[in-house]
């Protein structure tokens, strides 16, 4: 039998990304918890001595790094379970265009609008509302990014769905709200319905905590 | 007959890229060079929306966007030719790991390194070193990145070839050198020397004119 480990953090929406399509393609694994904020295992730093970050997936020994390149070797490697990608060259071009857009400029903006202040937030907002309104459009009359079912673009999404919820309720932030964003929150509500998602977020009381600890000590910091 | 548009910029090393892929499947293409320094035609905007950015490959009137969704679009819709990516699905996941690391922080970091100062730059040739050495790494004692023949990387790669070794001259630096980077150094001779690729660069005078003045424009806005 093959064996799988994902060397992931309990509360990392990349992380959580890969057991998503593990789960989906009904891959069993073994989850090894890198504590990655306060320490880096000498296996992690092994896999990935390049980027020394989780999630690294590794398969009968070969380790795959990056969670966008993991979820493409997960589709390839397990063809059992849904396609995480379609079939045809045009639709996968596009899924890599999204996954990309989220990657590169979603989810450093989105973070950046909770994390910063004052002029800095202001600008962050600002992009924030721009590319979520991007996403808005594209989601159109579809269920899902990916159509009547999930695929890599909404499990790459994950951030905006939970995360991010999270975070802009802590900072005292409305950035993304069901008035503002209609089919957004929908999406939202589609896809945290999901029984394989819904299983797979981190604890809502948990992942507020670390959030709150880790606002109040940079706010500490600001205060010195 | 399939209907093949790029739009490009002549000196644009991501534009490239395309051409390279297109001209190794023996694809028949017509090349629009846009001047997106000084002008977005209304058919980029049209195309491109969300980046407004060269390269976008049309075909049969959809286009992609982002030179390494094209790239993969490439190889996956024209089977003809030598294949960009191998078929092996571990073996694919290093060519998209490293050409992630490529666009992400090679070429950022090495761009920086040539148009900051003081501090700045030193901080940045020294990161560039670094990366350069994970590249030199990776090479052992392979020809090419893709091993015996051109792959997806080499051609992502290409930065590093041809631009900025033009650059690292005219900021007077030598990061890359083939005293420091032996393999590397190696890899850029063979790969400027395959006939598709030297008759897909920009013309070196021209190119070297063209940065020599953002050279001067910068330094002149530096002066005041």
């Amino acid at each position: 039998m093959a064996e799988v480990k994902l060397f992931g953090n309990w509360g990392s929406p990349f992380s959580r990304r890969v057991e998503v399509a593990l789960k989906l393609k009904g891959v069993e694994y073994e989850f090894i918890d890198e504590d990655v904020y306060n320490y880096k295992s000498p296996l992690l730093l092994k896999y990935n001595p390049v980027h020394k970050k989780v999630p690294v997936l590794v398969h009968n020994g070969k380790p795959i790094c990056e969670s966008l390149v993991i979820l493409e070797y997960v589709d390839e490697t397990w063809e059992k379970g849904p396609s995480l990608l379609p079939k045809d060259p045009y639709e996968r071009a596009l899924v890599r265009f999204w996954t990309k857009f989220l990657d590169e400029k979603c989810v450093p903006t989105l973070w950046k609008t909770c994390w910063s202040i004052g002029e800095e937030q202001e600008k962050a907002k600002e992009e924030s509302t721009e590319l979520l309104n991007i996403l808005e459009g594209t989601l159109s009359d579809k269920k899902f990014f990916g159509g009547d079912s999930i695929g890599m673009v909404d499990i790459v999404a994950n951030f905006i769905s939970y995360w991010f919820i999270i975070l802009q309720e802590l900072a005292g932030l409305q950035v993304l709200t069901k008035e503002k964003f209609p089919k957004l929150g929908a999406w939202i509500d589609d896809y945290l319905n999901c029984n394989i998602i819904k299983e797979n977020l981190p604890p809502k009381d948990k992942l507020t905590a670390y959030f709150r600890a880790r606002f109040e000590a940079a706010a500490a910091a600001t205060a010195k």
